[in-house]
């Protein structure tokens, strides 16, 4: 019966990916007010296809963007499924080699093929990896192997603010045996992979604020507090010369990794040199005498993602601001409390205002850090499909994002999630020219009608 | 005589704001190649006012905005003009009450009266005030007192850089008895000012360029470089604890203010908490054990004008961008040179930049600071002008700002300026809501009517 499955899903690998390239081709950029309606639509195209398979489906309304939910019936244990149909802003626009929403599939020299688009791998590319797979056990038994209930959600990208109370409002009928996620990678390109360990977020908004108005600098150079230089120096307080982050507390409930993960981590055979290559780069940054596989799935960290203020168009403007802003953000690790970095992060910033600036924060959400079992009934199952797919063990791995939706399952409906994912460390997702492989998306189809299987058994 | 002038002036005032008015909707932003039509529209426009009073003009190419020259006869001396057409980009255009190209006299509960748009204090406002003294001559006796030569630029707000390169080609052309520069302020609304010192200016852009392309900070936050903390790192260390600059050699010809100089800044009864009250501040910045007049008129400074990198735009977005910006500026004094200090802050933040990174710098031009004699034929002339339209003396006061002509006509036409100008500190000149008071404008007229007059006693 699987291996019936399969051959449909080989058969109809095209087919597949002409839904595939009709989600991508919304423009569903959460984060950003303009893109509202692209973000309805894409909800709305999710409905139609879970219908046309046999879901009960329907959009649901939220303060936010729409969250899908599909329900099927089946006799097996009961799966709910998560992945977003939300993206990434674009920009830079000039960077990418074709069009974001208009994706292609591009084949290299060497003959490998991938899905070029926004959103290509984060997450509609994922999410369709899973929709596909219940359509061919569909098409070939007339049924799936369990019970599934999707849960599509459009606002990964700005922060999920919605998707917690809506799980508490719909909780009961989003009870289920175990959580599937696919928003995580691949080993390697032919080696699966499950995430076990995911860092948590704090992000943040600063605005300082200096003048009432903006200053020619001529006037007023050497007498007027220039913001941008009050946050420069504010940013560039935030870690110390060994990478630490200086934030009074930061470190609070920062454990260091249990021996289990440390080995299995160590036998990975990660080639931190490679990583860093791969985009350029010779020399690890963060902090000093760690791992760079420890860095980024076990250590805290502390971004600027973005910042601006004053001219910055083609020329010279000889201004002193009124104003400098910058995006702050925060990866946790073990125990560390969201709100009370938040806080210190407040406190230290507010330490470092002059008397006569102010400054400002603008919120966005935090989650704390999430560590799964290795154990239980559902995880080793994944894993056995994962290596009959791919000809070997799936790794166990960590990841350094955040997937707040892991906590929530948690928190909420007391659910272990299971994270199977294909992506891969050069997908370039929230960057120009995001693609997904082409072996990603048919050995994700695979894979996920494997799992359905091995779910029941 | 000079009586019917000033009258005629006074009779005419609604037609010459008029004219004003056609000139501030012309969108002359010099900056920005998106307006490079608008600059040539405003040159045109000036070289048919000058021909309209009987001036020989014509709008000249350079590589850039054209420039603008104008020849009228006369019997006096022969005096050389100089203002600038091209005005500063708008943004951040949300924060104009009116629009920036749409000119309104503003009436305000206390009866002051301004012409808001702008350019209208720099400089289109204070070049038509000498513009429409000339129309008032001519219109009254059918010459003028002085023989005049019109040069209007229209890239100072962008660097002037072909200015220098025409004074050169064309030197013969204009070789003058004396130059008279308008585009500098007044001392109060009721005080006139002559300005004998300006700081000179360094512009620059740096780039800074760590990994190949954005990347998302759960993925490699913790291991890979960031750029806007490397740059935010530089410009905090631009300036040490006392408000110095750190640069080395930065202070090299930097010189103490002359007793002279300093005893006459004294008397002009400067009030430095009231000067930074009007722009919302209470707390000098700059360098410690310094009068806010000599850190305004008389240090050196290093400004950033601008930064931005990653993600700017509502909302939240995890990246660590592969670039980050900034445009920092350095205000000169003194015999400091600008190629060298040019050439010492690259030094500086190439020693800042790690291993992995790239840093890209763009010129914008540096010209030197500017210190003029109180004596010899002319000053004396326009200070007696200008005390009798005010009905005080006039200041003999620093300027903050950089007026590049100044240095260019010492330099290849041996000419010494005189600089007039009527624009307040609370112009808003570079910032949203830029005016110009319609007393400055009245009485720059009549000064300058008065001041051709002096010329050629």
């Amino acid at each position: 019966m699987l291996d019936d499955v399969l051959k449909w899903i080989d058969d109809n690998l095209p087919a597949s990916l002409d839904r595939l390239f009709a989600l991508l081709r919304i423009e569903s950029i959460s984060t950003d007010p303009a893109y509202r309606e692209s973000c309805g639509q894409a909800a709305a195209w999710l409905v139609d296809e879970l219908a046309g398979i046999g879901f009960a489906a329907s959009s649901r309304p939220t303060p936010g963007h729409p969250i899908v939910v599909g329900h099927h019936p089946g006799n097996g244990p009961h799966a709910l499924f998560y992945a977003h149909y939300d993206v990434q802003p674009v920009d830079p626009l000039d960077l990418w080699e074709t069009p974001p929403f208009d994706p292609r599939i591009v084949t290299r020299a060497d003959g490998r093929k991938w899905i070029a688009a926004r959103g290509a791998a984060d997450d509609k590319g994922q999410l369709m990896t899973f929709l596909e797979a219940a359509r061919a056990w569909k098409a070939v038994t007339g049924g799936l192997p369990a019970r599934v209930t999707m849960l599509l959600e459009g606002e990964e990208e700005s922060g999920s603010v919605n998707l917690k109370p809506f799980l508490k409002a719909n909780a009961a009928e989003l009870q289920a045996d175990v959580a599937l996620i696919c928003d995580t990678g691949m080993w390697s390109r032919d080696r699966g992979a499950i995430t076990t360990a995911l860092r948590g977020l704090v992000a943040e908004e600063v605005i300082v604020t200096a003048a009432s108005r903006d200053l020619h600098s001529g006037m007023y150079g050497g007498a007027a507090r220039n913001p941008i230089h009050v946050l420069a120096a504010i940013l560039a307080a935030l870690h110390d010369e060994a990478g630490r982050v200086t934030i009074p507390g930061f470190y609070d409930g920062v454990d260091e990794l249990p021996v289990e993960i440390r080995q299995q981590w160590d036998g990975l055979g990660f080639d931190a040199a490679e990583f860093l290559r791969d985009v350029g780069l010779s020399v690890p940054a963060g902090e000093r005498g760690r791992s760079v596989l420890e860095r980024i799935w076990a250590r805290p960290t502390a971004e600027v993602n973005g910042i601006w203020g004053g001219y910055t168009k083609p020329g010279f403007k000889t201004v002193i601001p009124s104003q400098a802003s910058a995006k702050v953000s925060f990866r946790l690790v073990g125990d560390q409390d969201p709100a009370k970095i938040a806080a210190s992060f407040r406190a230290f910033v507010k330490a470092r205002i002059p008397a006569d600036c102010k400054v400002e924060f603008i919120a966005y959400a935090g989650n704390r850090a999430q560590r799964l079992p290795l154990d239980g009934p559902w995880l080793p199952r994944a894993r056995a499909a994962l290596a009959a797919e791919w000809g070997q063990e799936p790794a166990l791995m960590g990841a350094g994002g955040s997937i707040p939706v892991v906590g929530d399952f948690k928190e909420v409906l007391g659910l272990n999630s299971v994270m199977v994912g294909f992506g891969l460390d050069d997908d370039r997702i929230h960057s120009p020219n995001e693609k997904y492989d082409l072996t990603s998306f048919h050995g994700g189809i695979r894979s996920w009608a494997r799992i359905l299987a091995a779910l029941a058994e």
